[in-house]
């Protein structure tokens, strides 16, 4: 497909070098194709890896070709396959686990926040042997990247390999769910299972709507470990209305950093299992998602109540109408708070920029088209009329874990 | 998957007898299970027919086994068999034309109406032979099914085979769209190639941005013949909103009846090329689609301004505002003059039940995920929660045309 230069993009984030240098060509000749092929994934979740050296060569070929590096390719791949024989593994440089980790994040079909892959910081944390050596650099990786609201783009890789050391929250910060006596549940429904796997080893929560989860780390089969994260380091918008003082009064609130933690990065034939990452929110994942979803925290009543809609069968618009003012609040309240958020319409047009950019590079880009719409006004985006977009995964990429 | 039931659905259209039944067996037992498997097919096209044979005898044991008729099949079966000796295909009697053309609609993977099947009314045209004829029928048609705005859906059979007959027109009512001298597009960008296509055949607008089209009506290779729908016949809505009167004056509207005359019903091996048929619209598919979409009647910039919004950067979401206003303004309009229409989220629902009925029945539901999500609030759709649906499309079906 063609992707037209009809929108404008917001250009944080954004790189120069990339714009319009072709793709380089490998300078050697003697490496077979099949080891350079792009390594393609059958799942959205983790397989074991059939032939991880054949991973680790393809892997490096693409560095040095996309990078245009002139020599050492062939050294690196003598390395690595010495390596190999060894141990039945490699070890990335930070170069390779820095390009690694961002390819991973160009790769991922159901990311619309891709225009900035470039832009992700890599921290390296694989000597971190500890659950609280690990929690220390979870800790930073949360103050660096929330950066007081000017948020910035980061990943922190922990070791591969066994005992496998596993963040078992799906991302780093998280509101518990609480299943009351009634059935209903207070906070996150999202987050049951969770909330009472750490009430099951002794975490006690506030009990409110909005209380943070602590980390359960574990390494191994040994019993997850549990840290509270310090209320200091999160950093948290509460949820106002330009027109309406009504919303505020709702006490909804969110927090700032949207930081994945429960995905395993698979790169060149090792599957790092603990590899948080954070971007920032496309608003609709806050105002459609969490908070407005039903099956969420389902805060259109409230919403539409506070607006003063009429909720009868004469208006069975008034949940649109209520989803659309929920995500106009949180946009404003994290811009009043000077907080980085991206509305739906900006970050399409990101993505579109994103597809042009890899179009000039003849590289194809792979989209899952239902992650990529937005909820809201989706004929909006342009993504909606290119339903053509084809999901196959390659590697490297982000992972889920059983 | 398992369709729960946490929707209620408008109970128009439907009937009582498909509650609640199990799947009937057929009585005999000495065909082969080849013949009765379902046909499928592999594009939304139209595709030479391989086996027509077979594909009629498929589609008579299942008219048979759904509705458990007791005797007959294998007479009939014979019947169809002697014919296709003679001719080399077969003529669907009126209970067959009536029950493929509702089956047709049931395996429509793209159309979340689905729960009325059974209320399709089939008008046996196949004795028209001149596109006067055709013509006429279609008129009868679009008075039938617009029913003075209580809408009734309905397909009209024309005969298959060659030479073909075909409406070039994509639906029966359609505006025309004029390419202007600066690029602009007057009236419906969709329909700029058939609107030069009648305006080369001597047809004259009269230059607004609401002219229905003629019908262009070709048989065989001859010129097609260009029909004038008179105007009494045409039903329309003028758009208002409730609360805001500047929106009236944008004088827009649109048409009560969606009849699709493009496709082709493909039923037991017989491809009918023109069979044009009608349901109801979704308010999204007037709100959404042919007025607010920007390649469309690009109506929200006005709809805005009529509004009042703020449509600065400091408003990101004012397309989104304006959109949900324009769908309530259709919705409104419509109810008002007393046409029949659907919000999304009754249409939603009653697409769930649609599926519980058919899980019942033991048959499976294919759903081509991306046309049955609405494109308003599209997570408080059930259907966005379920991306699992499969697109297979069965046979008997609707198909493009090229």
């Amino acid at each position: 497909m063609r992707y037209l230069n009809h929108n404008t993009a917001e250009n944080i984030f954004l790189h120069d070098e990339e714009k319009g240098r072709s793709i380089n060509k490998c300078p050697f000749g003697h490496s077979s194709v099949k080891d350079r092929a792009p390594v393609k994934a059958d799942s959205f979740f983790t397989q074991p890896i059939k032939d991880p050296l054949r991973e680790g060569e393809a892997f490096l070929h693409q560095m040095f070709e996309e990078n245009g590096i002139a020599g050492g390719l062939e050294a690196r791949l003598a390395q690595m396959q010495q390596e190999f024989s060894e141990r039945g593994t490699w070890t990335h440089n930070l170069d390779e686990l820095t390009f690694g980790a961002r390819l991973a994040w160009r790769n991922s079909v159901r990311c619309v926040g891709r225009m900035f892959w470039r832009s992700l910081t890599v921290f390296d944390a694989r000597d971190a042997k500890t659950p609280q050596e690990i929690f220390d650099a979870i800790l930073s990786h949360i103050d660096w990247g929330t950066n007081g609201g000017d948020l910035r783009a980061a990943i922190t890789i922990f070791r591969a390999g066994e005992p496998q050391i596993r963040i078992l929250n799906s991302q780093l910060l998280l509101y518990a769910g609480y299943q009351q006596p009634d059935g209903t549940v207070l906070g996150d429904p999202k987050n049951l299972a969770i909330t009472e796997l750490a009430q099951s080893l002794g975490w006690r929560g506030r009990g409110t709507r909005f209380d943070i989860l602590p980390l359960l780390i574990r390494i191994g089969d040994r019993e997850p470990e549990i840290f509270e994260i310090p209320p200091e380091k999160v950093l948290e918008v509460e949820i106002c209305h330009e027109e309406c003082e009504a919303i505020e009064k709702l006490g909804l609130k969110w927090f700032a950093l949207p930081a994945v933690s429960g995905m395993a990065l698979d790169l060149g034939g090792v599957q790092y299992s603990a590899a948080p990452s954070n971007g920032i929110y496309q608003g609709t994942e806050i105002g459609s998602f969490n908070l407005g979803d039903p099956r969420r925290y389902n805060q259109l009543v409230p919403i539409a109540e506070a607006l003063g809609l009429d909720t009868s069968r004469n208006n069975p618009l008034w949940r649109d109408q209520a989803m659309v003012e929920l995500n106009r609040a949180v946009l404003y309240s994290f811009n009043r708070k000077g907080v980085r958020i991206m509305d739906h319409h900006t970050l399409a047009s990101s993505f579109e920029k994103f597809c042009q950019r890899e179009e000039i590079q003849n590289r194809t880009v792979h989209g899952h088209w239902p992650w990529i719409v937005p909820p809201l006004s989706a004929n909006l985006s342009w993504v909606w009329h290119e339903k053509g977009f084809n999901k196959t995964i390659l590697k490297p990429n982000y992972f889920y874990q059983k």
